[in-house]
C-alpha cells in the first residue's frame, strides 16, 4: 500500500476507536440503544459527514443520516449504512466501522458527486441489547417499527417510545424516517465476526445470503440413580443420551456443506458425580443460508433425538423457540462487489453471514449487499476484536470501484427494482 | 408364607418405620450422627434388645451394642450391625432394617443359646452427612477412628469430640468401643440400593466385594465462538468433545462385565445457545470389585479423553479425586450365606457392591459378609425406599440358617482367623 493509502485506513481505524472511547461503562465500550454516550457519538459522526459534503440529520429512531447529492436532481439512492450500538463489553468495530467505512467513501469522492445520490446511516440500534429486541434503527427505515415493540421496557421501566423522548427525539416523526422511495440499492460493511476469511487469508468476502436459523430447546428425560448400584445396562441416563445426540448433531452439520449445527447450552439434574444423570436440558442452533437444508437438518436432528432415546427408554420432548427464514442479498450487486473486488486486486469470497445483520432488514425492500472484512482470530462481541489496516483499505478501494460500476449500471439497476 | 412369618416380617418392618418416625426435621427422615433423635433411637433399639435377652451398652461413639451369650464362657463372637442414621430426607430402611433383622435373629432363637455369642451393633453413623466423613461408629469399633477425624466440625462449628459429649458421652472411652478380640466373624443385612435383585426377580443377594472407586474431574478447554459464523471444521466445541469422550466412557463401562462408569456432573461455560462451548468441565466416577480392571478402566478413559481432544485440537486435563481401593469379603461366610439361602429356599444372587457399608469398614479386621435385600424400583436415600415382606422374611429365615451352619463350622472359621 502507498503511504496514503495505509493513512487512510489507519485514520478509519482511530475513528472507530475513538467512538468505542464513548461507552456507559468506564474502561469498556457498552453503548446500548440512545444511552447518553451515543449524542458524542452522534456529534462526531455528524462533524465528519457534513465535513465530507453531506447534510445531516438524526431521525426519530436515533439513526445518524448524512445525503451526499447527485450530480443531477431526482436521481436514485445509495444506502451505505451499519450500526451505532454495541454489545456489552464490545469491540470497536462491529457495526460502526461499517458506518465510518461509509463516511470515507464519501471522502474519497473529494467533492465529486456521481450520477445517484449516497445517503450513509449510521442505524442507532442493531445488537438488541437494551429493549431485547434488535435491528431498531433499520426497522425504522423499512417502516417495520410496530406499536407493540414501541411499547417494549428496558431493564428500567422505560419504555422505547419513552426513550426516544427523552434521548430529545420525537416519536410522532418516525414515519418520516422511512427510506427515500429513490432508494435504489444498500451496501454495508461489517466485520465477519467469524473465522472464514482468516483461514483462507483473504482480506473480503461477499455476501450472498443470511442464514436462517432454528433455535430449540431438547429435554431428556431418564433415571436419576446411583452412580455405584445400577448396572450400565439398568440405567436410564439422560446424560448418556444428549451425549450421543450432541455427537450426532456434529456428525450431521460436519456432513452438509455449509451448515452449522451447535449444542451450546447443556444442563445436567441433579448433576452430582456420584449419581446418575435423571434430566439433561440442551439447546440446539441450526442455520443455512437455504431454508429446505436447514428444515431438512432440524426434522433428522429431531428424529436422531427420539431414536437414540427411545433406544435408551429415555423420554425426549422438544421445543423450537425461534425460527427465522433465510434472506438472501441481491445477486447483482453481489456480483458487482466481486467484480469490484477483483479490478481492486481482492479476491472475494462468496459466503453466507451466519450471524444476522441490518441487511437482513433492508434487503426485503431495497436490494441489498454485504461486504465483509477479515476479523482476527475470528473475534467479536470481545475488547479484543479488531481489524488489519489492509482489510480496511481492501474494503474502501473495493467500494470505490463499486460506486464505478455502479454508476455504470445505475439505470440497468433502477428498472429491475419495480 | 405362613401367617407367623408373615407377622415377624410385618414386624420387622414397623420398627423400621417407627425409628424413622425420629428425625431432626418434622415430616421427613432426617437424622444425624448424635443429633437429639438419636436419643429416642438408642432407646427402642436398647428396649428390643433388653427384652430379646441382651446385655446393651451405648459407646463412646454412640454405637448402641447388645451381647447375647454363647452357651459357653470365652467363646466367639459373631457380630452383626448396620448404622442408625439416615441421609437427609432419607426412606426408613437403609441402615436401620440390617439392625432390627439383628435383633430379629435374637428374638427368634428365643433364649435358645450357641456355641458362639453374638453382638447386634447399631453403629452410629455411616452416612458421613453430618461431618462430611462417613463409617465414623464402624470406625471406631475397628480402632482407627483418629485425632483428625475426632477433630473435624459440622456446619454448626461443633467439634465431632465436642458432639460425642453433647450426648452425653465420655470420647476419652473411644478406646473400648474397639470389638472384642473373642469377634470372628461380622453379618450386614442391607437393602440392595439398586436395581439388580428387582430385575432378576430374586429376594437375596450375598455380596462378594465391595467395589473399589475411582472419582475424577476432566476439564476440555476449547474455544468459545459463534454458533453462526464458524464453520464446523474451524470450530474447536468443548461440548462436541465431551460429548464423544462421554459416548466412549458408556461404551467401554457397557463392554466389560461388573464395571460401572458414570459421568454425572456437567458443567459447559458459557453456556449459550447460540454460543460454541469453550469449556466443558465434566466428572467421571468408575467403579468395580477389581482394582486392576478399574485401573486398566481409567487409563483407557483417561487415553480416550486425550486422543479424541487432540484430534478436535481440544486440550484436556483431569484430576483424581478419590481413589478407594476394593474389598474383598470372606469367601467362606459369603458361601455360607449363600448355602444357608439355599437351603431355606432361596436363589441368593453372588454379588457386588457399588456403594460402601460398614463392612468395608470390618472387613480387614474381622471376616465379614453382607446379604442384601431386594430395593423395589431400585430406590434408596429417598422416602419412598421401602422392602417387601417376603424378602425380610427371606433375609431372617437365611440368618436363622446361617447361624446354625455357623455354629457347625465354628471353630474351622475360628482356626482359619489369627
Amino acid at each position: 500500500m502507498s503511504v496514503t493509502k495505509i493513512d487512510r485506513a489507519a485514520r478509519i481505524i482511530a475513528r472507530c476507536r475513538e467512538i468505542a472511547s464513548h461507552t456507559e461503562i468506564s474502561g469498556e465500550t457498552t453503548r446500548r440503544f440512545l444511552t447518553p454516550p451515543m449524542h458524542a457519538v452522534h456529534k462526531l459522526i455528524h462533524d465528519w459527514m457534513v465535513a465530507a459534503g453531506m447534510t445531516v440529520h438524526v431521525d426519530a429512531i436515533g439513526n445518524v443520516r448524512g445525503l451526499y447529492p447527485a450530480n443531477t436532481t431526482k436521481s436514485p439512492r445509495l444506502i451505505i449504512g451499519s450500526h451505532l450500538d454495541t454489545v456489552p463489553n464490545a469491540g470497536a468495530f462491529d457495526g460502526i466501522l461499517g458506518v465510518v467505512l461509509g463516511i470515507a467513501v464519501i471522502e474519497e469522492l473529494q467533492g465529486k458527486h456521481l450520477p445517484f445520490s449516497i445517503e450513509v446511516i449510521g442505524f442507532s440500534e442493531e445488537e438488541g441489547v437494551r429493549f431485547s429486541t434488535p435491528f431498531l434503527g433499520s426497522l425504522a427505515v423499512v417502516g417495520n417499527l410496530y406499536a407493540e415493540t414501541l411499547a417494549r421496557k428496558d431493564r428500567d421501566g422505560v419504555s422505547l417510545t419513552e426513550a426516544i423522548r427523552a434521548y430529545g427525539l420525537d416519536p410522532a416523526q418516525l414515519p418520516a424516517a422511512v427510506l427515500s422511495d429513490e432508494s435504489f440499492a444498500y451496501l454495508e460493511f461489517h466485520i465477519e465476526q467469524g473465522p472464514i476469511l482468516e483461514s483462507e487469508e483473504l482480506s473480503l468476502g461477499v455476501v450472498e445470503a443470511l442464514v436462517g436459523q432454528t433455535r430449540m430447546q431438547f429435554v431428556f428425560d431418564g433415571q436419576a440413580n446411583h452412580a455405584g448400584t445400577t448396572p450400565m445396562h439398568l440405567r436410564r441416563d439422560a446424560m448418556a443420551a444428549a451425549a450421543e445426540w450432541i455427537v450426532a448433531v456434529e456428525d450431521y452439520a460436519s456432513s452438509h456443506k455449509g451448515l452449522v449445527a451447535t449444542v451450546g447450552k447443556v444442563e445436567v439434574s441433579p448433576g452430582a458425580g456420584n449419581v446418575i444423570a435423571g434430566r439433561v436440558t440442551a439447546s440446539l442452533d441450526v442455520r443455512h443460508a437455504e431454508d429446505s437444508v436447514r428444515n431438512t437438518a432440524v426434522a433428522a436432528l429431531t428424529a436422531a433425538a427420539k431414536s437414540l432415546s427411545a433406544k435408551r427408554t429415555v423420554q425426549v420432548t422438544f421445543v423450537t423457540q425461534l425460527e427465522q427464514r433465510a434472506v438472501p442479498l441481491d445477486p447483482s450487486l453481489t456480483d458487482m462487489l466481486h467484480t469490484a473486488a477483483a479490478r481492486v486486486g481482492f479476491t472475494c469470497r462468496r459466503m453466507t453471514s451466519g450471524a444476522g445483520h441490518d441487511a437482513m432488514i433492508l434487503a426485503p425492500s431495497v436490494p441489498s449487499s454485504m461486504l465483509f472484512l477479515r476479523s482476527p482470530r475470528g473475534l467479536s462481541h470481545h475488547p479484543d476484536e479488531s481489524v488489519l489496516p489492509q482489510d480496511v483499505e481492501a474494503a474502501l478501494a473495493t467500494a470505490l470501484e463499486f460506486l464505478t460500476l455502479l454508476g455504470d449500471d445505475k439505470s440497468k439497476l433502477k428498472d429491475g427494482h419495480a
